[in-house]
């Protein structure tokens, strides 16, 4: 076998075997197969595309490729849940607490964030004390105690998927849904997950800008799990404008309280029951959609998910009054308004500009060594539909350092689009994929 | 400009600008555009394809990336050759002196070959004495004086097209129209061709396997001339079985000289008049093809080519009595004949094959560090056509090693079909592609 065949006859449009995949992957991985012939093949996958069959295969490859986690030591069916990214998005702080109060093992392990704000690991972080770092057996005992665990990413897991990933961003071969599809399942099947929710987001501030593509890729996702034996069900979701009010690591938190108090943004709470009820039914816990979705609201409203949210905290080291408090959790030193250029409606908001915004007060890493400000961020106070008085702020920037307080003003400022018209406001969730088919809601 | 940018504009399959295309080749000359960039960009290119101008912009950026040869110091129309290469290729050898004999100046430069022969200069020095380093001033008043000159490439000559041909060796995007026509076209015009004729092999023994596909090639590099000022001819020619009878180095200069002595085989005296009418015409020393090939002719009857030759091996320092005498060329020591396994007719030669065992003989490079042995290599007997006897020779094999002797005589004599029917002989010319649009004539 030759890696110079395979990429031929991607090329060409033909459909690889299992073993030529697993043969590019393992090839790639142990310095065989050379980065341009990679970026080659790449190329051919993004135009050519992959079928199901060879996009689970490549899935597997990859999540072959280095440590894969046990997770048989913990009882019940563990489902894991993943988000393509989005703006403002704390789902994970809300759902992981929420989903194990209502009797479904919730063993999260999340990656630090690169992006326009830290990852889920790196906002708990804002809470003096608590610790992301477990050991394997730690990780599984705190799962069957308290019934929910957050941990960083240890071992050398999909090592395949760094380097191929980190190639593709320097090669335009990003955007593909197969090379898409198998990075993220990869590493969730590497994680040890019987079952995936995915939380795939379309709009203007997510990865597919496109609803279709978004819609094929949890399709696709979908069917990678048919492929290899995982159930997998995604919720296609809108981010045209942030989720929440809040963006950044502290202000995120609180936020993700509020939620868990009853008191949460409405958008946020409705997706955070849209994935829960998805991963209660994967889980087995509740038979179907619907009284998954009662059961969360009724742990929702009797505050069970706040308080398994302070179980884990104080399981893993942290201040459990950080989270009965949140006034606690680290702030900026200064609030700074942007205000209403005009009257009218608010008719858009374009996410990626706030999440850059948040990012250039420090919210997020630009690089990997950058250092992340907890405290920092950006609060929306008007939302798409809402009416606005000239003057009157659009949002907050919640600020620590003057160095590049200008330009993160100005973005924030323009990312608001403000008419005379009162527009219809967008659908929040676009659809539901299942190993049952696509439907399509709006 | 980014390269990123570009790549994903090829992907898209999007028409690159000028200037993108050149920020590309020097920046993969300089090193800035890495190999893995200019490998998915080569895939998209393959996949998506380029236009006439584009692949224009890409052969002038890619002839502009290290020296350019000035031959304005020779007077008249200077028309260059290139043949895509085939199996018994020795056409160079009879027209650079028999296009000469007519009046238009011939300044040939050639690179060493890598194949199944050597290069047209490996052949020349077959012939004691001959030099093939020539200064460029020597290169120019030879042509002036005498009429032609055959010279080894000096200097850094089109660093792009090494750089990308290497790379498109291992990624499996060596056979694109528009990546093959630039990288011929680029060197044509470095090299300092006023005009340029081709000779597109088609066939079993080529580089195009498929005659349409030939065809495109051909009009891409005269649509490639037109772009940018350099008129181009190109004939296209059948290479299913190998050119003449000889294949291999000082065998192949004795079959030239038999030829420009009016007794060489068929074959290829016609493709010599068939390219030499359109270098005639190129270098406006004859109003057309047809009278062109009459004043070919009449050089070939008159003896005016082999004079023009020995002329030119003079010239050069070479022992012109190596050319009236042929038989004191480098010979093998001994000659192994390959018979027929049956009675009946010739059907097919696979020229590939052919050449292969020349080049297990010696005759050909099997890496740049190999050294050629210019007496061995193979001599048909029968061609495609011929009727032949069981036991009869087929072809001959000439030879100083019995090193891959046995591997050498199994490849020759499994290149010939034998079969009781008598097939209808192939077209030796399938068309001619120039600025006044395409002849298909079989």
């Amino acid at each position: 076998m030759r890696a110079y065949d395979i990429i031929y006859r991607k090329r060409m449009g033909q459909e690889l075997t299992t073993d030529e995949i697993r043969f590019l992957v393992r090839g790639y991985v142990s310095g065989e197969v050379t980065d341009y012939q990679m970026a080659a093949w790449a190329m051919a996958v993004c135009i050519q595309g992959m079928t199901p069959r060879e996009t689970a295969d490549l899935t597997m490859a990859m999540a072959e490729s280095g440590d894969q986690i046990d997770l048989s030591g913990i009882r019940g069916r563990k489902v894991d849940k993943h988000s393509t990214g989005g703006v403002g998005d704390k789902v994970s702080l809300v759902l992981v607490p929420l989903v194990a109060a209502c009797g479904a093992p919730v063993a999260k392990m999340s990656g630090r964030g690169l992006g326009h704000t830290g990852g889920t690991i790196d906002k708990l972080e804002s809470i003096p004390g608590f610790r992301v770092e477990l050991s394997p057996q730690e990780f599984i005992d705190q799962v069957n105690r308290v019934g929910c665990a957050v941990a960083g990413q240890s071992g050398n897991l999909v090592p395949a998927d760094k380097k191929l990933y980190a190639l593709r961003d320097v090669t335009a071969t990003v955007d593909s849904i197969p090379l898409i599809a198998s990075s993220i399942m990869s590493k969730k099947i590497a994680g040890g997950a019987d079952a995936v929710v995915l939380d795939v987001k379309a709009g203007a501030g997510a990865f597919m800008k496109d609803l279709d593509q978004a819609f094929r890729l949890a399709e696709m996702m979908v069917a990678i799990g048919r492929e290899v034996g995982r159930e997998v069900a995604a919720v296609v979701s809108n981010m045209d404008q942030p989720l929440g009010y809040a963006v950044g690591n502290a202000l995120e938190v609180a936020e993700a309280i509020e939620t868990l108090r009853g008191f949460g943004p409405k958008d946020l709470e409705e997706i955070c029951l849209q994935l829960g009820s998805q991963m209660l039914r994967l889980a087995g816990v509740a038979p179907d959609g619907e009284s998954a979705r009662k059961m969360l609201l009724r742990a929702l409203r009797a505050g069970h998910g706040l308080n398994k949210l302070i179980e884990m905290v104080e399981a893993q080291g942290g201040d459990p009054s950080y989270i009965r408090q949140p006034i606690k959790l680290p702030r900026a030193k200064r609030i700074v308004p942007v205000a209403a250029p005009r009257s009218g409606y608010v008719q858009a908001i374009d996410a990626l500009e706030v999440g850059v915004a948040a990012m250039l007060l420090g919210a997020g890493r630009e690089t990997k060594e950058s250092a992340i400000d907890l405290g920092v961020g950006v609060v929306l106070r008007k939302k798409v539909g809402d009416p606005v008085e000239a003057g009157e702020p659009l949002a907050e920037l919640h600020v620590n350092s003057e160095r590049r307080l200008d330009e993160a003003r100005e973005r924030l400022a323009g990312a608001y689009r403000i008419g005379g018209e009162r527009l219809q406001e967008p659908p929040l969730v676009y659809g539901l994929v299942t190993s049952h088919g696509t439907e399509r809601w709006a």
